[in-house]
């Protein structure tokens, strides 16, 4: 996630550099030639130059607009699992009987595997290996299952079975504990659903397509007096076409591993904190000041 | 669904192949006839040309936008599919009491039973005949229904009931698990609703009326001076607007056997390997790497 | 609703043919007059033209689309009666104690009352008189009020309360069964919500007058050498704009007799198939083939 | 509401007559001025006219979207407050025990409070002085509050805890109902948000100040031929614009005392006859045939 | 939040100073030189400047969207936060046992508690120092969470599970009363999120860039004849982009202490008014006639 600092423009535009260096050199190209070589005798009503960008701008619109749809999304998910999280823990905290001997034991169980479910969900959206502490955890339970959350969110449940089973909890609580089990099911699906469906291949094409049809025609639109004039706006129109549409492309996967990410990894960290802190712990991870324009 | 996968552009372009023919055809007619037939006294303002393209590009925004949603919508619904089944056997896994007898047999007859549904449904969305699998389950089980699928969720709840007459479930964890399966039934006919209401006919002929009579006009409103321009803008302007529209057409109806579709046979897959091992089976069927540039 | 079949496109036009005599007449008129009679010396800028041509189409545009909502809306709340009819009766199905002998008796009065519902909220959001089928049932149980479908709820809860007097269903199951009811209320109440407020007066008098006001605007900004062509403009840029608002208008109200209209009746019957089904009945209607190119 | 009757459009031309007159005579002054005064001399190109206009146009399009979701969000939970009325009352009916005394007493009481709270409700809202029936009511049960309706319900509340302590209702039953409650705490609380949330003035101003400044842009792209053209299109255009504002700034209010406005009181005499019919009632009020083009 | 008062158009301009004395210089520069000086050679096709300000204005309409909706989202869960907070102490009213000796002092606990909840919110998410009054409580109460609000909320579960313990509440009442604290939770942590989701960076910086770019081509296409209208131009429309764009980036962060800002101290001081005269205490704050044209 971007962090509310100046972030280097120039982080930005090597995102582009490859469209810098190919719009920079056509513009060019196409610059001399209108002015000296075969093509000034092409020329394209600037009305219609003017429809097709009014096209683009609406495409473009379209497109930035399911792009930030999708980073939002992403972002309510991650903001419900920082609720339920919370809730859980609470919930298991006030419903669990306290006369018995295993309170703190099992309060602590719940607790860990949830700080711990919430960082392997982050590890498994990003494709990453799972970190250390995610893998020795999973290997010291023998869970060996495809979908690692899922299988630690059966472990929840079977906690809480054993735990409606010595009488900790009565019918009417395992219930009420296993409704918030099935909200972090959906948010775990809902995060599934935005990884795996990739926008739609067909728009992407189109839209990237007509950018570049757009800035074919553009300088043929142009009256030819001024070279220079006509190099910059060729140039610098389309660039900001691409810039805009590059946004979007960075927006819309929201669980890849770059500055526009869902900070799944510091959700995390606040979890931790929040939920140990509501078991009574102390030893809870101190957040390092970022030194980054973002953070993951 | 389609991958993220480089898609060749001449699938796409086939799809529209009589569009492209048809404008193609017409734009060199008419950039010949412009040229030097009886139709070089026609002229339109280009003005208007662009009033007119721009209400286009408009509507088109429109068109998309709805189809995109629909598309969305889609794969919302068989998200919360996916997450509802898992969370139906998780419940089922913890709620049904362990010591009696008949717990292995009762929760594997929910498992199995959930993803012949989830087959099921996605077969009759795609009005494809049901697969052997599916035929040789609802046989065996004397299901004569005319919805599969709403029938197999009544048997669902008559496994819960004997499930609780024999005492396995309490009224309470019934009353849950029910809720579970109503969610079910939910997205089930949410998945019909989107099947069986067609986009509004009145609006996409109006688009694609209005497509033709802008691609009608613009050659008129543009200057007569060189003929190969003329044919390249008049034939690739309404071509792309083409495109956008059949792309939007594609995903309006997400439940086809087409590219664009809802993967809900790999979804389907998905579950059936999520939820086997939720019961411990190991005989989870392996997914197979994808060889085209879309799954179904 | 619409069926995706091919619709006469005649039939559509008929419903604006007040509107394309008059937009005929008028071009023809104005495009004379503009050639030969004193109009000629009027002329106004083709650039205002387009920016109010511009405002239009936004405006258009907002029109199409909150008539979209309301039309989904509609479909979606339809859809929500499917799934929580069925779910109605799954519960009574499954909830009712069957060891006792009104078992049968019980649930069949359920689903008949609930197939009833279904078909006299059609009919009075039609504002229709009811169906004989409706008035036979309402008449043989005495109900009175004003609003016949929320006293058939009402009974609902009457056949509730008697089944867990006679212990037929504990206080978890009537309250979980009350839910459902509830929805079902919420879903009629939607309904109304969506009959009984038109949409706002105002902003449809306001664009159907700025559609005649640029189609006033329109000739005079065209140059005057083609009559022919200038007829041709003038007559079929506003009709495509009448038939966009046309088509809004027909959608906006989803629960009035005409082809864009939700499908009311045949949601019932389908309904009616899929409930009667559940509770093992046979002598369910069967669906004819729709002869027209839509349903109701 | 506004009702779906012809509706006197000098009603509407009344609200803005202040702006009919201002730009009338700002019109015709600068039709004046710039065919022989001083003014002839100034210009400005028509197209920076209209991408102006394009983008007065685009922000009167989130204008009255904006507002239009307003009104539309108070008619839902409207909507909501006749649904949870209904079923408030269906459950009291069928969840308190008929064999005891009070049945009949406690119902009615629960009954007329809710007609009560509907009416304060939609009084507080407008901010009128509350009605002499509301008056008398909650004189007579002593609510000095400065919320009333939040007070109305927690007498519900207060009504629900005397039932269940003489065994009229049982736990489940008083949490399911109060349930209900808290839904229609939920409604209230909507209906302020939207009352108490002013739309960002700042916005307001800038859509008000930059039609004017488009209106002040407009005669001078105009060519000088013709005056009455020019006066004509100086004042139709900016009044267009004026009008779509003002049926915005009508629309973005939902609880004020004008005809744009949500019919609180009617929509409180709909579940006035219908609840008291669910009750049993017959003197329920007759709904008076609007005399009006709208009703409140 | 603002009040339906009339603001000082000073104070906004206030706010983007600094932008207007720049355009206002650069304008006036621009506007001699290119009468005068060497850029009267430079000429843009207005057509180019009018394509790139519908895309300006698209954008700027995608941004003021965004921001309109992050802010009516925090209006709609602090309005969740009044509903739930009196459903909180009606449900702690009602459902107490009163025979028992703590009745007064529990719902009291809870209440209080309740009102230093939504001070302390709305003081945290300000990043503003905790008032005296929350810092006497969480001190006196050994609150050293990190996070204090949600420290609370686990109070109000341990004052619930007391109450369970002394008989006070069953257990039925116990999880509905939890439900609420939940979905206070869930008020609580989106309102982080919105707060700690920055706007999208790449975003604002582009929309900024490209209003400049506009700036800067504009007044190159406008002719030359009159240098003051050319001024004016050059400068009013830029300003008001920018004006609008600041608007925007007002109500894009509701958390922040500004004029925009969700009214979050007068909505807590409604709360205590509120829900202390719901157990029925008469010293409630009075609320003060605003001074100002906005409240915090």
């Amino acid at each position: 996630m971007l962090l509310n600092k100046r972030i280097s423009i120039f982080d930005f535009l090597k995102t582009i550099k490859f469209d810098l260096i190919f719009i920079g050199s056509y513009s060019i190209l196409v610059g001399y030639m209108d002015q000296y070589g075969f093509l000034s005798k092409i020329s394209i009503p600037i009305a219609i130059t003017g429809v097709f960008g009014t096209a683009v701008a609406l495409l473009l619109g379209f497109r930035t607009n399911q792009a930030y749809e999708r980073w939002w999304e992403a972002r309510i998910i991650w903001g419900a699992i920082v609720n339920d999280s919370r809730t859980l823990v609470r919930q298991c905290v006030s419903f669990f009987a306290r006369g018995q001997g295993g309170y703190q034991k099992m309060v602590k169980e719940m607790t860990d595997r949830q700080v711990i479910w919430c960082y392997a969900l982050g590890e498994s959206l990003r494709k990453l290996p799972f970190s250390t502490r995610v893998k020795v955890y999973s290997e010291s339970y023998g869970i060996k299952a495809f979908n690692i959350p899922n299988a630690l969110l059966s472990q929840h449940s079977e906690t809480l079975l054993k735990a409606k089973e010595i009488g900790m909890v009565n019918d009417f609580q395992q219930v009420q504990i296993d409704s918030t089990i099935a909200r972090l099911c959906d948010s775990m699906g809902k995060c599934e659903r935005i990884k795996n469906t990739v926008f739609p291949k067909a728009h992407s094409l189109l839209i990237h397509l007509i950018i570049y049809v757009f800035a074919t025609m553009l300088p043929f639109g142009l009256d030819d007096k001024n070279i220079a004039v006509e190099i910059a706006i060729t140039f610098i129109i389309p660039v900001i076409f691409i810039a805009i549409e590059k946004t979007s492309i960075l927006m819309q996967d929201p669980f890849e591993n770059d500055p526009l990410d869902t900070p799944m990894t510091d959700l995390a960290e606040t979890i931790e904190i929040n939920i140990k802190q509501m078991i009574g712990k102390t030893d809870v991870p101190v957040k390092k000041e970022p030194t980054d324009y973002y953070i993951l």
